[in-house]
């Protein structure tokens, strides 16, 4: 389905490994018909591509950035200190420590420059959080959030019914 | 400085102990002339209530919920789970553990209800962060937030220069 | 065994891909001959579902309630919330941060509404906690407590003397 | 106002410095009616004495037993080894690791033998979540924890009410 | 070579699933020609045999107990408040929290009743202090001790120099 | 009381500053008729003189090193390193981390070369390690250990005593 | 003493307030004669500064530059994406979380952009470590290192026969 | 490419077994034309070799020493307290507690004694940051290390193109 209207997202990831996890917030963020870009861009080897991103994305019609890096991970602290766009920043696990380095980096930032933290390793959930903030003056995505929770609700509630017929209680 | 056309953004607290901590975010909104409307409301306590509201937000005309919490803080979540609405989580610090007990149960939601998290005791980022989403369709907030982003620049400019003043290096 | 006149013990989990880890609980509440009722239901995803079956838990026979979830793991909070039954709260580790946060979610409740914590993963535990609190008006639960602590006692004395025999020490 | 009937319930404290933040547990039992007995025992100094107390609680009248513990807080463990009533554990912050020992020394109990722990210092959950044991079998301890239910609500409600009365907002 | 005089060790464990990690301890002090004493014994599902055990060690001919245990490990504590032999905690990883339950269960014991505890897993440094303890009247044990650290030292410096040769350099 | 057969105890504090944390343990060797023989020795600033001390401290008469350090607390290990006699670690906390980073530096050692760790600030306890070390070749310290312990078991009893009679329950 | 030749280093803290804990870097390292320059910059607030600071930094006469911030540590990384200098990270510990966040944002750095890091609070020893590398290149700064060591092996012998002399032991 | 007038670098590992991890940095190093020198040396069991190696290392002609290890990481401080080069700790993740107790036995060095410490298990920032310290005087090393920038952007960005052209957007 078509969203033509809306502004477009920016799914900014800090290496191309980290790809496999970032994936499904792109494919959520499709699947809700919003014009995603996608790049790899490191707030530590390309500084410079990252601060001009982030600075030109408002001019260049997106809505959000959505920032995903592990370890001392800067990448949203950097895409939110050149942009007053919202910045959702996806710590990712890595090979070290299960993710708290990540995730201290990307949600401890100082007054004035906040990034929008979600869960470790939570794609999905930042692209659910874009869209409730494009939502606020598109009725189409927020009629689509609205059912996605209907859903949700009723996939939990088929979920139970398939539990207890397995369990017999 | 008034901005009519702005929709409202409900700031939650856990417990009225934590307005101190809280009050910048209230602070903030009111500077960027965003109506605000603060609530004591408990995940625990007053459940109906809390979910009473979360549900008819938007219809009531706000556009973000702010909720701070501490401990097992389960208000962002229990709003999030009521609204499509943006939520965006201030995990507060307690008497133990720091604030982590907070953050952790702020931040690690479950794939299809994000809370977009700020730092520990972040209440002022809390409202920028509100301030940004509301802005992707209000021009006047987004001037704002450029002359503010522009007035911390130079304010820390100030500083550096007085640093060096005092310290002659 | 039958267990007729005793209460109902509720099972209640986030997601169905928890079963494997909650599984252990319902077997044990089953060998107490307790009669048990499972249900996946969500904080977030049925926040509606879980408040009413909270409420009507005691009208409808449950005795305790026992609720497992990950991550920021507020279902028994919820449930808590709704109820004056005991319920006990089980954090499941999920994949990152090895529980700590669905331990500190689960356990760092505010005042008033106490949520009894077992280990991360404690699934059994929380059986045995469900059928203690029962087993205080039910002289036959408290004589299988009993069995079960002596049961328990031998089968260590008889891996003690198999150690002996193996080592040789 | 008195309840005779009810089992009576034990707080047992590692330490007679652990009485101020003990307590309120006490207090609380009390408000209900229910006959407290409070001691200082030490897992690791009077093993012998807390054995003995948790073998013969139950014989001597008591439904549930709360220990307070602070470091590598054993104290609920040894008494739950030696009864099947249900026991409580409060894990106490002490002057180093912000009660985080405490924490794992009391929830992190092997399989058979549960502690239901609450918040670190959740001294007056502990007594609610003993009374809400105790209730199973006490209707009037039951319409009791509703009207306290009931009173905890509306004093949230009150201080919602007055928030916003002091904020105008 | 054998060591008769020498004092026994005692080398027990929570589980039977222990024994792959602590049987470097057994071997280690084997090797020094002691007389080990190996069990499984529980703090909370055995606490009247490992009460037993400890308070009739020294008697028995015992001079150091090792006690290993993951979790909530209270097991060194148990036996340390039931003699007064120098009791050796070696903490166990179980399948959460990475060991650091177990490590902190075990160290953070309050004054009067020390476990002089060794690295998660550490069970042949357990072994190693055990020896060091025995020596102190022991000039065998000692001789040996000064030759194991010579061995080690030369050890190392042999993996040196083939670290050298294969790398050239 | 003397105690003139017994090995001496050397106590090395990695500074000065320590001290006030370090004296119970001094103070209570001394209660035992021990000889301490107290040092300030950096592992860092002084290695030379604690490798020399550590290396000849068991031809100087001493039986047990005890070793208090803390952030990147290396001074027991480094004493360690040079001796085969028993060295006890105590992990100071300092102004950040709260002791977390000297338990760990300090408990973590590699296989071969032991410290014996106490709790953080553990430092009467580190004293009692000691003289149970001692006491294995000492009847007059054994002697005076469990006399120590049955103290221990009265005053905790007495606290007992007063608590009910104070709280009337 | 004048060292006119050594190389520049920059001391650059996130926030005025940073000052009392920085302060102990600039004076040590005005100590051994090296010219030192220090900014307030924030890698959020004033990203252009800091970046242009960094990459202009070598053509400008510094040899090391020297970063101070707190919670989401940014600032090292950043000026280290922007030269080729060494970059030494001093993490400050704020109001929550004890440093930990600082510390893991300072130090978790990924491939290719390493940050020198040093202690929470560290700031006399990050001077110290400037000045090991501008002595690299420099006799005369290399021979200020050795008495500097010298003088703190004194200074802990001057303490340690203080200690003896006050404890008598 | 030959770089004859630098200083040597030595990586130190605490065991053979860190090979593996550490092997990065030797080859990085060699990329730049250094010359190295590799050992296993071990803070605990040859602390004669460490502390020999380390003061004669600026007289046998190295500039810096990379020191890794894991558990209770003392190689680094070890070195760093016999020489006043700089050191450079790299914290091997071990199998417990993730890496966090090298991390902390590393970098949290008390004042006088610098270790400068890269990420847990960050072997080619040892490397880079050792070459950027031998760079300060070595214009071929700063030449060379301009150029790796460049690379690792330019790498960067062929990611970022490869990524949009696999994704389509």
């Amino acid at each position: 389905m078509a969203n033509v209207t809306a502004k477009k997202v920016a799914v900014i990831m800090g290496s191309d490994s980290d790809l496999p996890t970032v994936k499904p917030a792109i494919d959520k963020l499709k699947s809700f018909g919003i014009e995603v870009e996608a790049h790899v861009m490191s707030a530590h080897r390309t500084p410079a591509q990252a601060s001009k991103f982030a600075s030109e994305a408002k001019a260049n019609g997106f809505g959000v950035i959505i920032a995903a890096a592990g370890k001392a991970a800067h990448l949203g602290g950097v895409l939110a200190a050149h942009t007053t766009l919202p910045v959702i920043g996806i710590p990712i696990k890595s090979s070290t420590l299960d993710g708290l380095d990540a995730l201290l980096a990307t949600v401890q930032m100082p007054s004035g420059i906040p990034v929008a933290t979600v869960a470790i390793n939570g794609a999905e959930n930042a692209a659910i959080l874009a869209v409730q903030m494009l939502a606020l003056s598109d009725d189409n995505l927020a009629a689509q959030l609205d059912q996605m929770k209907k859903t949700m609700e009723e996939s939990v509630m088929a979920k139970d019914a398939k539990l207890q017929q397995e369990l017999g209680c």
